[in-house]
């Protein structure tokens, strides 16, 4: 429905699942969308920019948007924090921008208890074994890596059945991930529960007629 | 996701909001939808076919039906029986075809609370004035049943609630209207409630990695 807010969307999945393609893509293919920005303690690597990749932090800074609430969600990695800050994405919604959060298993659940609307999306490769061939076929990746990865999804699939979604990205079927995704936020936009102000507005119309 | 069974969604909306105009672009488009063809024991019209437009019964055979639970929903107007056969139904179901029930305020609660996990979908235009307008510029119907049909919307319009979506049908905007009622139906697929096997499937295999 028109003039209607964003809808805030979260996207998890396996590493090696491709969501950063699937999220290019969809980017690429539609202009509701906005990508969350994280804010992050850890130094800006080469080509990075303030506000592009990363809002980068001090930890002072950091720790004060933890103690004013001003994070969405927020975890720590390798000692460095990575969160996301909540009045970014509630300008790109107000503009009615959906905004597409792209987070870990944890921080999701983290943001479904606070937000209990937004929809979880898991993006998996169809089998265990293609993930495998996956990581490894990038060729940056050591055995011992790939192995690492793996032990990590499999307590990841622990949680997918917390997720709303669960989209297949098969091989060579890009398109038909990202329309499953972008097919998902459109579905999200029609339901009744956020389109109240709709319905009490035609249900007065009708009652004059 | 492939190799699902298929889904049956319900869609009602007001009579003036296009729904037959939407579901024939939707059936011409894609191959996925079959289209529920209920009973009914109201004579068959010039040009109407048995199997085709609707399954014709005698009042005995309906009343047989009802018996044996073979219906999924039903309801009598004008002196006439109405309803869905389940065994057509759960044919197309099985075959992976997504079936779309067209029916009334009244027959979607019944479907709902039988098979809970049936999207229920709502079409309206967006003002009641497009919809007056839409039964006036018809031309045939006279002011008094435009009257009616206007007061009966009214009378539904209190259950669109009760609709999982609402999707608006806008004038000249009839490619949007059928691309969100697919993403809806696409998005129902993705949903992790349709796909525990999966699931459980995935999990099994990373366990073994």
């Amino acid at each position: 429905m028109s003039k209607q807010k964003g809808i805030l969307t979260v996207l998890s999945g396996f590493s090696g699942a491709g969501k950063g393609t699937v999220l290019r893509r969809l980017l690429e293919k539609y202009d509701n969308y906005a990508l969350s920005i994280s804010a992050t303690t850890r130094g800006p690597r080469e080509g990075e920019e303030n506000g592009r990749e990363y809002f980068f932090k001090t930890r002072e800074e950091f720790e004060k948007m933890i103690a004013k609430d001003e994070l969405i969600e927020y975890a720590m990695y390798v000692n460095n924090y990575y969160g996301t800050p909540k009045a970014y994405v509630q300008e790109q919604l107000a503009e009615g921008k959906d905004v597409i959060l792209e987070i870990e298993v944890q921080g999701a659940l983290k943001v479904k208890e606070k937000f209990p609307d937004t929809p979880l999306i898991f993006i998996t490769p169809p089998t265990a074994g293609e993930l495998k061939r996956r990581l490894t076929d990038r060729g940056t990746e050591s055995p011992e890596v790939v192995e690492e990865r793996m032990k990590t999804a499999a307590k990841e699939a622990r949680f997918m059945e917390s997720y709303d979604y669960i989209i297949l990205n098969e091989r060579d079927r890009l398109e038909e991930c990202v329309e499953a995704v972008h097919g998902v936020i459109l579905a999200e936009h029609e339901k009744s529960t956020r389109n109240q102000a709709f319905i009490d507005h035609m249900k007065e119309e009708l009652k004059g007629e």
